[in-house]
């Protein structure tokens, strides 16, 4: 039943274990029979439990980029004195996910809806059931991983001493969820999706194409584009050349996500586009982030074309504990790859003082 | 042969003139049998024919906005000073497009590539053939017309005293290009558009609306959708009630663009990804810019997603007698419909300065 998809394994994403929570109900009504979830840890977990680190993924990501680009001895995310979670994200194609079901009655089209809260829910049971943590030093994540720390720190403000929303809001915004619709549009009008039911994702390659080529100019910036930033890019494939830039959008953005799962993109874009923390309070988005607790830094990327500084500055203003910490890259949203030491250097100053706080 | 399109007449665009300016050979080696464009005249050109505006229109557009939100007494663009002459530009649908070609070796599927600089040499044709016209006190449009009235200034800069462009460039960027490659792929990937030889435009709606939802997150702003800025929008259908953002985006932005002619956006579309004054002197920005002896008014939108300021800005610096003037609209790009008066008046306030400068 199960596709075989190379960009979801070990080989192309680095080490994980797929923990099982059990039958997990999902807040939209599904069930996912079993729900596997895609961890990756580094360090060690101190014996009273207090040096936890979780970071929730993003659209279309993996733990792979933060295992790349964040983590590692004497950066800000130092395995060498936290124990680092990332958590792939239900639906991202590694953790339980439409085209790895083994259950038919999620496979492929059949996948339900999951939501933020969904996530959350399953992070905090796999950190207290398999780990046994009570309490986090600091959830982080970019994007929809900025979604899922929002979530985090209203709705289990004893469990998050520390939060870190980088490039993502707490509310959705309309433009986004406009925005979302465009990327998942360009998939399921391919008339080689077939409603989901694809043979393969090649089937609905044009289709993946036009999702990738929406990203270019949205998830991207026009000083990106300008300035050819693209040039000190490494390739994805060894050897392969970029000479223009429409050489980088075939070589690199249409080959990346070329490689996901139609179904996969289309889980999360769902969750992506209804993220919302007021949920938790009856629609109201002051009386939600009210309730946070955390030592909180809000994260935007200053070119962020979608998740744009002031949208996450509305968000800061009503959040007790916060400061708004404005990140820049010149890849705008995209910035959250790595690209730039310059960036990576922010993000770990940011880091860094945010967990010195008590 | 020529399709019936109600969006392309007189009663939904107001009174116009169909002008002949023969047969036409453009840039790209195509030819066009008989040129008509189709032009709105406002005021009464003076005897010593030195009141000439000019104003070309941009993607999607024809000259019904600028008639309705810019020109009237009192205005900068004041028709009781000035002789205002409003261009369609080629393959906009009202002047001689694809749709509406007499001649079968340009209809439908096989209009041929037009460029930017075509529509300025046809139009200097037609300004000088037709009403006797060698100077323009003005030459003001907005993105696509901002591209012609870089190109009239860089290419004629003996007969452009005074330009404005609005929110365009004179050398379109990757990202426009990219970007402007996602609307057309929109339109080109829906089936019904069978290479471009549809019956009729329906045929082709659902890639019209995916086309307008590409618009909607890139055309207007995450403010405008966030403080439901689109209340304040009288629809374009008497009666019709927004009360969601989704309402607005089906009936409006998805009812405008579902109204044009397919072909007709992809000949505008071609031809804005290469504008380029650049192609005046032989691929160097700066040599052709400068050329430029008009008193120039650089004017980008603040909000602009695609036309940013900074873009427009590094070409003003490179352009002799300019000056950046940066307007203001929470509606960004589409802030050109002149939603808000603010927006206006600011325009007023910047174009009456230059129309008083000598």
């Amino acid at each position: 039943m199960a596709l075989d998809i190379p960009f979801y394994t070990a080989e192309a994403q680095g080490p994980y274990d797929l923990v099982s929570i059990g039958r997990f109900e999902l807040e939209e009504g599904g069930v996912i029979p079993d729900l596997q979830l895609a961890v990756a840890t580094f360090g060690t977990l101190a014996e009273d439990k207090n040096n936890a680190i979780l970071i929730p993924t993003w659209f279309s990501g993996t733990h792979a980029t933060w295992a790349q680009a964040y983590i590692g001895p004497g950066r800000a995310l130092d395995p060498e004195r936290y124990f680092i979670v990332v958590v792939n994200q239900i639906g991202n194609g590694l953790s339980t996910s439409p085209h790895n079901a083994d259950d038919p009655s999620i496979a492929m089209s059949k996948f339900p809806h999951v939501r933020i809260g969904d996530d959350v829910r399953a992070q905090e049971q796999l950190l207290r059931e398999h780990f046994g943590i009570e309490r986090l030093a600091l959830v982080v994540g970019g994007s929809m991983g900025a979604q899922q720390t929002w979530e985090w720190a209203v709705r289990f403000p004893d469990k998050v001493v520390r939060a870190a929303p980088i490039a993502g809001t707490a509310q959705n915004t309309p433009h986004d969820f406009l925005f979302t619709r465009t990327l998942l549009d360009a998939i399921t009008s391919d008339p080689g999706f077939n409603g989901g039911e694809y043979a393969a994702p090649t089937d609905v390659i044009a289709g993946l194409h036009r999702h990738a080529d929406i990203w270019a100019t949205m998830g991207l910036t026009t000083d990106f584009w300008k300035t050819e930033f693209w040039r000190g890019i490494p390739p994805l494939v060894e050897g392969m050349q970029f000479e223009t830039y429409d050489d980088f959008q075939n070589g690199f953005v249409r080959l990346l996500f070329g490689l996901m799962d139609p179904n996969a993109l289309l889980t999360m874009g769902w969750k992506w586009q209804r993220g919302d923390v007021a949920r938790n309070a009856d629609g109201d988005l002051a009386a939600a982030l009210g309730r946070i607790t955390a030592r909180m830094f809000v994260m935007p990327i200053e070119q962020d074309m979608f998740f744009p500084p002031r949208d996450c500055a509305a968000e800061q203003k009503l959040t007790p504990g916060s400061e708004l910490r404005v990140l820049h890259s010149i890849a705008g949203h995209f910035g959250l790859f790595g690209f730039e030491q310059s960036y990576l250097d922010e993000v770990d100053a940011n880091l860094g003082e945010l967990l010195a706080t008590t």
